[in-house]
């Protein structure tokens, strides 16, 4: 009973399952995507979507422990990788940003512009940074000196903003980005930042395996790469509906940046070079993926590292046994907790079907149920969240039941998600092809390479050219159905959200 | 010489203890505090000042490296304490902002504004939060429906905004608060929200215990209040030039903004009630008061719990005996690390004279040094930041030695700056012994209470009443200066930062 109290003020809402208007709330089925997606965003309390502006979203503190923990594994894997964690500014001077032609052209039409403080007018107009190049590369050209400095590696998470037109949804296309981790690099060479790229790239896919979500890796052509870079590789995943959602960029920067904001170093012979940069990111759309990808018409289904709730311990009662049964409860809880479990009771007086629903619901990734029975057997049932059948283990070892269930539970999420993903890529070979596909998942079709015949596939398809993969595959390549000549690579194709 | 690059790598500077233009800085005095306090921050790479918008500054990893220790510490004792981590957007909108008329007066002068997105003007303009208040509690007014809802406790750590136009410095007077960690409480009865300011209160004194900073703790007069609450509780510390720091505010919100969002509640009865509220928060000033607090003509002396660097291991080496001590020294580090300290190793070729100090200037806590003679005897030199002294320690139980002397430092460093601060009081009985005091500290004055006898004492002293000391104390009352009426009170008075 107090286990629940507790859960309710945690959310700040009547009941885990209820609306936002507190009338019971029924999840669409996931076939269903675009309001699976709503509906799990509101009733599996991820955000508030009634803040009164536009494209700006409240967490919940539900929601917000995912997000705690999903950007916890981010640090870590930056922080063990040599980069150091730090924090510009979010306001940058007029004067600043519009340094670099590109770069202004990419964002100019979606920047916030601060014009007053107090009622007084600004002298100059602070941009609210949509990104923070023009913020951080003023203080590298003071930082960087000499080859001894390089390569530089830092990384912030910070709030961005877009002033977004087009139709705004939560953790996917928001105005205010509460959740952008840039990192920023500078190095000697040209080939020192290609091997940062690829460095980059190597850490998103692992922050991804963490969070059992498949990536499509490919190089964006031209004319989709970052405003202002040399090269820009992406991350993809497919969603449900079998469009693509970017999820990491990673950026070859080239000199350009550091021609602009004159950060050069000085060489081992004592020369001055410009310093080749690299920058990339990642957003709270890493969270749209995981609970896109794994959810399920039951709820959310959330890996373990990342789960609020990884164990939920539901004590079955009778009038007769409840002290025997709530003992044993007790005991599991306090043994799981004490090897470093996040774990709840649910004692509390709701039917057993409703317990279910609401720990099922909220993406719990174990339940372990304990009755009389169980008792006399010194065992418990339990459900994994993703499997959903029964299974009963000794209470002596539980603690590494549990530990190997959730260790196995992460693999099999990453494996039924890649399953899943690779069945929804298909090789074409002419337009119409690919537009039977892209409805339901990606294309990959032979490309000569040119931005022209690119324009007129795109066209054709009405769907997105992603880019090249950038690892070798063992789709044949073929023809360019634009022109018509042999071509050296394929291209992913999708409609991408 | 790797670890010692490393290091530089890291700061993104030529090198420690030297200054933005790589010329040998020299820290002055701290009884030059003002100098010392601009220097500190420069050259023990907390912020870099540099950046081009008046009270915007930057992070350098060194300094994040503390604040991410201090907010850790922060965040433990809100979790602990059942309060919930979320995140409310930046941006308010006007119609929200002006609707509590005491707020507005408060904050209307120092709000930035955004006016476009893009090149388009907005509709609605949107204000940087100064403090999230009527960013959140438009919400809350959604969330709270009955008694069973309540107590609701969330906190936040954001960037928040004030268009300063006075003097401004990093840590202390910023036009971006890059780490406001504000709490938002609602509760059935005054009562109840009374009971969550003392509460309050007492986390944030655990807080700066564990930061080693101890605190004079008093309710704000009124007319220095929370604009919008009943009554504000302050915590200040004393620094080092005799001025008060404000580090930290607890507001009874009373029923004040919940009449203005029309939060309500339905009562066990089933009668609809308005809500009672508090807010309280704490900014990177704590990063300031632990800094000045303990800092000295040497550089930073950094609580152990906050220390990026808790130990620096030195080996003094010898032609013949280089092996044989690095092995020692390599096994004390790893040893210590994997007792879970933070150590760093420093065999860099640079001078010992020169090593430490680049050591005390970072604030390492605790200096090990190894040299052939000290390993015949198996034994280490230990030199603990805050005394200076030279002691020797056995290599046998290392670890425990370092555990315990660290633990020491803690509780020494807080005695140490309770003791200055203490003798930084003194009790006045006129308003010209007050005047000759708060050049060198806080005065007390005993205060009829009346907000025109105030008004004169500010006055005549040039001085601020911090407010009446929250706890009883044993300086005896008298009678009040400016009415010459017994008083029932003492007030604190200072000049304020």
């Amino acid at each position: 009973m107090a286990e629940n109290k507790t859960e309710n003020k945690k959310t700040g809402k009547n009941d885990a399952g209820k609306n936002d208007s507190g009338k019971e709330a029924v999840l669409p089925p996931k076939s269903d995507f675009s309001e699976w997606f709503n509906s799990i965003i509101d009733i599996g309390q991820i955000m508030d979507v009634r803040y009164p502006v536009k494209g700006l979203y409240v967490w919940y503190p539900f929601g917000f422990g995912i997000r705690k923990r999903v950007y916890n594994i981010i640090r870590d894997i930056m922080d063990n990788s040599g980069h150091d964690e730090t924090l510009f500014p979010l306001l940058i001077p007029e004067t600043e940003f519009m340094k670099e032609a590109d770069h202004i052209k990419g964002f100019e039409d979606e920047v916030f512009w601060v014009t007053h403080g107090g009622v007084t007018p600004l002298d100059v107009r602070l941009a609210l940074r949509p990104t923070s190049e023009t913020a951080i590369y003023p203080m590298y050209k003071l930082w960087v000196r000499s080859h001894a400095d390089l390569p530089l590696k830092l990384y912030q998470v910070v709030n961005t903003f877009r002033h977004e037109t087009k139709h705004t949804r939560p953790l996917i296309r928001l105005r205010e980005i509460t959740s952008f981790k840039e990192a920023h690099t500078v190095h000697a060479t040209w080939e020192d930042a290609k091997n940062q790229v690829d460095e980059a790239v190597g850490l998103y896919t692992d922050i991804y395996k963490k969070l059992s979500v498949p990536v499509l890796i490919s190089k964006r052509p031209d004319w989709d790469k970052f405003p202002g870079g040399d090269y820009t590789i992406a991350l993809d995943t497919i969603m449900p509906d079998g469009k693509t959602l970017q999820i990491g960029t990673v950026h070859h920067l080239g000199t350009n940046f550091a021609k602009t904001y004159d950060i050069m170093y000085e060489n081992a012979e004592g020369e001055q070079e410009y310093v080749n940069q690299t920058c990339y990111g990642i957003s709270e759309r890493s969270i749209a993926a995981l609970i896109s990808v794994h959810g399920d018409d039951k709820g959310l289904v959330l890996p373990p590292a990342v789960a609020p709730t990884q164990v939920v311990v539901i004590p079955v009662l009778f009038k007769d046994t409840t002290e025997a049964v709530m003992n044993a409860c007790n005991k599991v809880v306090s043994d799981l907790k004490n090897a470093g479990f996040r774990v709840e009771m649910d004692a509390s007086d709701a039917r057993p079907g409703a317990k279910y629903y609401k720990w099922e619901l909220k993406g719990s990734c174990l339940r372990i149920e304990i009755g009389p029975r169980d008792l006399e057997k010194n065992s418990a049932v339990l459900v994994r969240r993703d499997k959903g059948e029964k299974q009963f283990a000794s209470l002596d070892g539980i603690v590494e039941t549990v530990d190997a269930e959730l260790k196995q539970m992460a693999e099999d999420l990453y494996t039924a998600a890649e399953e899943k993903m690779n069945a929804m890529i298909a090789p074409c070979e002419t337009t119409e092809e690919v537009v039977a596909q892209i409805g339901k998942g990606v294309a990959t079709l032979p490309w000569c390479g040119c931005e022209e015949c690119g324009m007129k596939i795109e066209e054709e398809t009405n769907g997105s050219i992603l880019g090249t993969p950038n690892v070798e595959t063992e789709i044949k390549k073929g023809k360019c159905p634009a022109c018509g000549k042999e071509a050296d690579q394929i291209v992913y194709i999708a409609k991408m959200y």
